[in-house]
């Protein structure tokens, strides 16, 4: 049986789920700069006084939003886009989820003109960047790290850059693209200097 | 000496610039869906009617200004961005301009709730796609053109992908990259199949 404290903790965290679906919704359709508390605080269905009791303001809410879209692309890097899968998922343009990559072009615009979402964007691809190292380390435990940075700032580069291109429709064939990237994989695999 | 058209042409024309650069200000500071036309108004120093008689629309003066980064980057393209020099410019982050870089982001955030700056976004991206295919052409004229659009493509994911990347500290090594990146563009150049 849950203690109230339980409970109460079980509201909070539903609560603030709902704000972040609430946040998402709203940024996508205008924009963190054009999206208000007040309009925040209506597709929540709550007043602004009870947002703010979850959340300082609407950084605040960005920041947790873009924690969670990083949580998930860890899982998805961990379990799917493995350096064996990339060739398959960038020359297919394969979308972990279309709005995360939407919010995350939106952070990227805001960033340019915000500080506090350039710093969000910094710690999060700081995170990203780590975490990627770790997985390519456990692979190929004799890569220097400097290797793997480099391995990992390219693939960085070809995700983020799919994710960009994928506003616009595809003009090379996926399955050239494959076998080019197939080629990219082993060249970044192969090229470590000793 | 010039006509009174003439003088009414360069007038007209030198007004639309003004607007242009204060569209670009007023976009940079709030994102496209913040700004309205009475900021962008109070911003080139003219009245709302005045802006109405060169742009039917804030989408008309985005698509103008969208207009003018593409021809830009075709004459970049040309001069600068040629297949030889592309590995240093991506390994060292160099940006033709940096309020262009940040003003496409904001157009990719856009288009991907606007369907008026989604279809100007992949009109530009067509126009600079079939000009770097007709520059590798007139290079590599024994390349097939399926093999050549797979080359733009990549290409056209790294720079776009550094683009993105360059909001965030670079952890690689530059010189490294570089060298990566001269293989990679040698694997592109070199793998034509017969």
């Amino acid at each position: 049986m849950s203690t109230p404290n339980e409970a109460r903790d079980a509201r909070h965290r539903q609560r603030k789920d709902e704000i972040i679906a609430a946040g998402r919704r709203c940024f996508r359709q205008s924009g963190f700069h054009a999206a208000s508390m007040a309009q925040l605080a209506a597709e929540a269905s709550l007043s602004v006084g009870q947002i703010y009791r979850y959340f300082t303001n609407k950084d605040a809410i960005i920041e947790e939003m873009v924690k969670r879209i990083i949580d998930s692309r860890l899982v998805y890097m961990e379990e799917t886009a493995t350096a064996r899968n990339l060739p398959r998922l960038l020359a297919w343009r394969q979308a972990l989820d279309e709005d995360d990559e939407a919010l995350m072009l939106e952070v990227g615009a805001e960033a340019s003109r915000n500080p506090v979402v350039a710093r969000m964007l910094a710690e999060a691809d700081s995170r990203m960047f780590t975490h990627a190292c770790q997985n390519v380390k456990k692979t190929y435990p004799h890569f220097s790290d400097e290797h793997i940075r480099t391995c990992v700032e390219v693939f960085a580069v070809l995700v983020e850059g799919t994710a960009f291109r994928r506003l616009t429709p595809q003009k090379a064939s996926a399955e050239r693209l494959f076998i080019l990237y197939q080629q990219l994989t082993d060249l970044l695999f192969k090229t470590e200097e000793k």
